[in-house]
């Protein structure tokens, strides 16, 4: 079931993208058409990189948008809008071009991840939903990303829908944090949804439910012989959890030919519950029961946990992978993905004329123009830099080609050996779908595949990452080189 | 339009809710009654006090619960429940009794927000959709009202959407931050479906679209000649916006009889820049013209402008408001409201026994049992403490009161000359809503008051707040030491 089947969308707008449509029709400009860039600025969490996620929703409500008769009621109700727009906005539907990277694909800041080519009203209606979409679903697979890679081969799980921020951002966050390598999900719709793995067993309410905490394992054993795993510490976990646990094992499961599958932990010191947890457990012979820990988990408390020999088999993680929430910096861009939509160009007597927004804050200047970003690999394919040419430019790699490093443009730099591979593909043509979209697990299979082979592990870490290089063909810089230059006179 | 009408949410649940009902149900326990309490531990951000939202929601989450046929059918694809089980979820409903706070009241750590008191299947499944509403919305109030404190009677509208965590986090946050009492949301169906006030103007498109940036003020200025409101900053505030909206007031709006509205700063030093404007425009004669700004505020920054004189009439906040992000601190707790659900009490032959959790961090110690909170007020109508009794307890305030702070339990402390106002009321009976929902604005102005009457002012500053009383009743607190040392026997 897609979200934007099940209800109407359209309205996830602000109300200025209907204030400028309304103008821009009156004015008679709706049919110049226009294109806007999406990038943003930062990575979170003084990362590396990001991961492109949400392009299956955007489609969706692209396809689905339109304004119902409702719609239309309450916008006239606002007495802004002029009764010629609200008729056109009856039959209104997306009839432009947009381009985007992949879904899953590795991105970097200042790059245009998705651009709309269209009509000067479509391009500017569809602002706020394409925003909220690709910073939602790209933020927590990003972060997802992060816990996976800390966890070091270990299974990480989504737990978060108690914490995510309302019930979009349980399920679409599911979808971000498969995407990003979490095994699955304890969500059970965005199980239904989207075909992800779901898990979960219990809670310390069933523990509590009982007189004692054997009788909990025992009816939860009973009721589950193939998938015991039992949350051990409502009451103490050394002395009374795991001891009760093992005596599960033998004098409930084992009568019946099982294994004890596994524990959790959910509270107190974890790196040195877990080394004991694992030694009680290898002594009483259930050295194949896993141990499963939870609690405010994300990649820095993961990766705390492995440097002191945690026994750890798998990571239950909540509420910093669904919010993207950090423990370990105070910063602006902690815990956002702040992508932004910048007009690039408008289209004047049949061309397309770039525009430039110069800003107070200079990372504020945008890359103006009709642009083509590729991806620059070396000759053992990894991703040595993107470069962002005009939209025209033919790139071609087959001898050495020159660049610009927008930080020390007096340098003369070739790429030799090097491949370029465009990012952008066509997914609307004149407001009609022309791309088909891989499906959920090809999608995580493709990010995986790019942080193994083509992303450079020093991209990857946590401190101090390697800066991908964002390097402009020679044209492009001095195309934006003169837009400055004019602009500042 | 209601969220739940729009779709079936029932499965935004963790897996481990069905699990724990199948095995219920298996045992012949799914009729078994137990109270759970919702409650949080830490405020956010560092502060004193949390704002209760989401109630509605949860009200209708609760009265469309129904697994459907698509459902059962793939909870019968995991392989993991009894078709008997299977069956009942298909005219499953819920049937149980719930209590809450008002929506909108004034809420502290540790003490039971909500109530369910129903069987024992019954209140496991609502779990998780209540923390997420309680969690999201909350947080969004409480982090609004804290932004609307700094900005000391100036307006903050919520520019938040396409920063939200997907389109519910847009729409429900937007709710929220109005009860936590933003003036109005720029999220259309925001205001569509809750009757908030929406606004909104231009984008830096808007400007960017046209040649130059006086041809676009002019041109907006001539469709909204009553509500013109100009974004300044696209090239350069001081010379080139604020002379444009100047000039476009002398030259397109004073011939037509009409005053410039506003005008809007969204980048660069706001604090120098205000001052800088207001000068401009009061030179010109615009004295009336409102100066409003954004730019990733939030309640520091925004007190931090107003303790720099900056001369600023209204503020557009986004990210910050509707994550709940915080530029201050980096802290577990941050950005999150973590109420948690948990059982409080099983009834045994009749009687409802109290249940406590012990946990490896003292933090996480429960408070047993069926009880009522209270509200204690001082003589002058002040909050004084928050008072946690059992349920079948009489509080009598008439004379004076023997309570116990758990925090200091060997002192004899009296309230006298207190009103004590018990703080749940019945929401759902049998299953059945027995409660009238007040609307948005009178929950708006119930925060209100109570922020300006009862609750202490030392509760609401930012950096050490006053941590408001939460006291137990003698019999309250001896029943809970009694249980917690039977536990450790």
């Amino acid at each position: 079931m897609k979200q934007s089947e099940q209800r109407n969308l359209t309205m996830v707008m602000d109300l200025y993208e209907l204030t400028m449509a309304n103008g821009y029709f009156n004015d008679g400009d709706k049919e110049t058409k226009v294109a806007f860039d999406v990038f943003y600025r930062k990575n979170p969490d003084r990362g590396g990189f990001a991961i492109f996620a949400g392009l299956e929703q955007i489609i969706e409500y692209i396809e689905n948008l339109h304004f119902s008769e409702e719609d239309v009621a309450y916008l006239r109700s606002l007495n802004t809008f002029t009764e010629d727009f609200l008729t056109y906005l009856k039959t209104f539907s997306f009839h432009g071009d947009l381009y985007a990277f992949p879904e899953g694909t590795i991105m970097y800041p200042n790059e245009p991840i998705i651009t709309v080519v269209a009509p000067l009203i479509d391009a500017q209606l569809v602002e706020t939903a394409i925003l909220a979409l690709v910073n939602h679903q790209s933020l927590v697979a990003t972060k997802t990303r992060r816990i996976v890679k800390a966890a070091a081969g270990k299974a990480v799980a989504d737990f978060g829908a108690r914490r995510a921020h309302n019930m979009d951002a349980a399920v679409y966050g599911a979808r971000a944090a498969y995407i990003g390598g979490a095994v699955g999900t304890a969500t059970v719709l965005a199980g239904q949804m989207f075909d992800i793995p779901v898990s979960g067993t219990m809670a310390h309410s069933w523990v509590m439910y009982y007189q004692d905490e054997f009788e909990a394992f025992k009816h939860y054993a009973e009721n589950y012989p193939d998938n015991t795993i039992l949350l051990v510490d409502t009451y103490d976990t050394l002395k009374s959890g795991v001891p009760n646990a093992i005596r599960t094992a033998k004098e409930v499961l084992e009568p019946m030919g099982k294994r004890l599958k596994g524990i959790r932990i959910d509270s107190g010191d974890l790196a040195y519950l877990s080394i004991k947890v694992r030694d009680m457990l290898d002594e009483a012979g259930l050295t194949d029961c896993k141990i499963t820990v939870s609690n405010s988990l994300d990649e820095y408390t993961i990766n705390s946990l492995i440097s002191q020999n945690a026994k750890i088999d798998s990571y239950g993680v909540g509420e910093r992978l669904i919010t993207g929430a950090s423990s370990e910096y105070s910063d602006d861009t902690l815990s956002l993905l702040g992508a932004v939509y910048k007009i690039a160009a408008v289209e004047e007597n049949g061309t397309f004329m770039p525009r430039i927004k110069i800003s107070g804050n200079v990372e504020k200047i945008t890359n103006p123009g009709l642009k083509k970003v590729y991806r620059v690999y070396d000759a053992k394919g990894k991703a040595r830099a993107d470069l962002i040419a005009k939209a025209e430019e033919e790139i071609d790699m087959s001898k050495e080609f020159r660049f610009v490093d927008p930080q020390m443009p007096w340098k003369n730099q070739f790429f030799a050996n090097c491949t370029a591979k465009p990012l952008q593909q066509k997914i609307f043509e004149n407001g009609k779908k022309v791309y088909n979209q891989p499906t959920l697990k090809e999608i995580r299979a493709y990010v995986d595949k790019q942080l193994r082979e083509e992303i450079w592990e020093e991209e990857q870490r946590f401190y101090n990452p390697h800066k991908h290089y964002m390097d402009m063909t020679p044209d492009y810089y001095d195309m934006k080189m003169s837009l400055l230059h004019d602009s500042r006179k």
